[in-house]
């Protein structure tokens, strides 16, 4: 045994990232048989149908065109004023809850997850998400001291589980001072579900009954990573409107991106934007999040925030993203119906997909079925509990064509494992 | 008393950026009296006389010839592989050590501090660095629990001050398990003094010295992030090669930057480079970092990388880009020795200065200094021990006219100090 030189803290199994890994595979397979050959189901991005990044042109003509210092220059701490009041219409658009708000700028909504988790919770604290979930949530809380712990998102009927929801806050009421929830919605990854407006009332409800004890903070972070990509823009965001008058200790914080909107995912630029109706508990966050932003990794990549600013505040620049977002939104929702009538067709069971860049395929050993799909030249991210299927970076035809192969590797992986029995 | 949302470990002062606060004064005066009447020497980048940041075209014309995608797409969460290649031998050039090297990319050189202080010290843990210290050091700490210390960095005849670094490296290893220490050079911010080589050599001696317990643990952290403007671009790399066969219990993290030497301070592009004589210690800190990484802003920004590596790996774009950035460290120079030159003409006291972007003034009271040199139109941001003069954004000719200024400014005071007596 040698030299342990990091902190105990620190230390971590040395383990790759098992998307990049599987990622890595269908690449090396698409260069062996083609591409027309091979399904690549594991990307997080979105893609034309020959697997290449999309990107939006009134997005990087802007970027494009700004003077060299405009991204040379060091950004403010917090973010650049006009991309902060930006990021407030790009995120509610009209449905803005009537109460204290502020933003802080974050490389991608990760950041904006890792101010919260570290300026909101304590050390040893739970967390909770749903059972489906992106798995970075625990790298965040773990780095950190913190664990996620999870309710089922899904119940008998796959409606949202509220009754998992409600036992599993309970239970972290009783135990600490924080509640800690991370929602992922809309177009919630992996799964493509989004959490319905009479659920929310639900939440908020159970949330009010808990925060009636004035010693619990209850913090609920909404994490609307894939928010541009949902069909209904207006529909989607009427949640946000009910963060109106909530009591001083229940805080929303929205986790914003330009990642998938902005097609600007390896910009890193997002903010975490608080909800608060008290404007003292609105200035700790700011004074908080500043301080971890100088503290972490000072300030943010300032030409993007251009770019956003711009965007949201020149109409004619708007118009045309949005129209060119709508021809890639379109395509999306196109693979997505393809997929979803496909699974009908060949009877797969599928989770409720509503939007967003992913459906997900609950099943038994789903190691062992992404391996079987393999040999199919199928390439999909094994989860615990089932399988992700991109549809953000595959093909109309072949999203129609997936669902029947999927089923047969499902049912080869059963009576294999049967056999063994 | 209202409601307290945020952890305990999340509460900060609520007080604004005081370099920014007295930048925002400066550029006030300068609307109302005209450039030619105001020196701003609060500016922590490279401007041109007339205060406009300086961007290199040989990069930003590389960046802006990116194809989208390159721009748009994930990097890779430790840093894009041509990247990290192109890091190691920006940074060390022709110095490289001989030993087991690691870099990982990190949001400007900040982020490379937050890896290396995150991971290799302990809650409560004390941090050494010189006394005339960049000030995030601070804010870097207490984020996550751990406070600085601070060494004299000059002896009575400013040369290095060893004998303290000793005492307190000393101290530090009678009480903790860990001793961390930030030496920023060559060019350091804010005195603009570099370690000399001899100096080196005792650091390096103390440190294998106190290694023989071979309980305790010892990191280096070399913030170089000023290092693409010391005149002498080989000489000031030579003290990279001690670092070749240390102890498995010595660590040295390397804090690289693009900020300056690529003009691309917004960009945040950085990267923390381990050297150690032990692959698995090196494999411990890629991981680590990763980990971190991961949890923290998920993966950094490409554009730049891509730029990195572009001009590091052609020998035309390198040149270019070398010629380039030598007319303004001439130009640097030119206005550093103007201000030596008005220093000793004047008397003014200043401390060594051989390379960078600042000069120092030590002095009591440097608040009333500041406040005194505003009534003459001249901003200088006023630190603990003195005032910070940034040479890299004031024209040589007000270089050479501010030392008398100061040294009246400073008189001022001490009179009134006097007389209040």
């Amino acid at each position: 045994m040698g030299e342990i030189m990091v902190a105990k803290h620190a230390v971590w199994p040395r383990v790759g990232d098992p998307i990049f890994n599987i990622s890595e595979r269908a690449q090396k397979a698409i260069e062996k048989l083609g591409k027309e050959n091979v399904i690549n189901a594991t990307i997080g991005s979105l893609t034309d149908d020959d697997g290449n990044l999309i990107t939006l042109n009134t997005v990087f003509d802007e970027y494009k065109s700004l003077p060299n210092s405009e991204i040379a220059a060091y950004a403010s701490i917090e973010g650049q004023k006009d991309y902060l009041e930006a990021v407030k219409k790009a995120c509610f658009k009209d449905s803005i809850p009537n109460a204290h708000i502020r933003a802080v700028a974050s490389p991608g909504g990760s950041g904006s997850i890792k101010l919260a988790v570290w300026n909101y919770t304590n050390q040893g604290d739970e967390i909770l998400t749903s059972d489906w979930f992106w798995s970075p949530y625990v790298s965040i809380s773990e780095e950190v001291g913190r664990k996620i712990t999870t309710y089922q998102l899904f119940d008998e009927n796959n409606n949202f589980n509220f009754n998992s929801f409600r036992e599993r806050f309970l239970d972290i009421a009783s135990r600490q001072e924080r509640i800690f929830t991370i929602l992922n919605t809309p177009a919630h990854n992996p799964t493509g579900y989004s959490v319905p407006d009479n659920d929310w009332d639900k939440i908020l409800n159970l949330s009010k009954e808990v925060a009636q004890n004035k010693d619990k903070k209850i913090i609920l972070f909404v994490d609307v990573a894939y928010i541009d990509f949902a069909k209904d823009d207006d529909g989607c965001r009427k949640f946000f409107e009910k963060f109106t008058n909530l009591p001083e200790n229940i805080l929303v914080i929205v986790g914003f991106s330009m990642s998938k909107g902005f097609t600007s995912y390896g910009m890193r630029m997002g903010a975490a934007i608080c909800i608060s109706s008290s404007e003292d508990v609105a200035e700790q966050f700011y004074y908080s999040c500043v301080h971890s932003c100088r503290a972490t990794w000072s300030n943010c990549n300032r030409g993007p925030m251009k770019v956003l600013a711009n965007i949201i505040n020149d109409p004619n620049k708007f118009k045309a993203f949005i129209d060119e977002k709508k021809i890639y939104k379109n395509m999306l929702s196109q693979r997505a119906s393809a997929f979803v009538e496909g699974s009908k067709k060949c009877d797969l069971e599928i989770l409720p997909y509503i939007d967003g860049f992913f459906i997900s395929i609950p099943c038994e050993d789903p190691k062992a079925v992404s391996e079987e799909l393999i040999k199919d030249n199928v390439f999909v991210v094994p989860l615990k509990k089932g399988l992700r299927f991109a549809v953000c970076a595959v093909s109309e035809e072949k999203c129609a064509v997936a669902p029947s192969i999927i089923k047969n590797a499902l049912e080869s992986v059963r009576s294999q494992n049967l056999s063994r029995v």
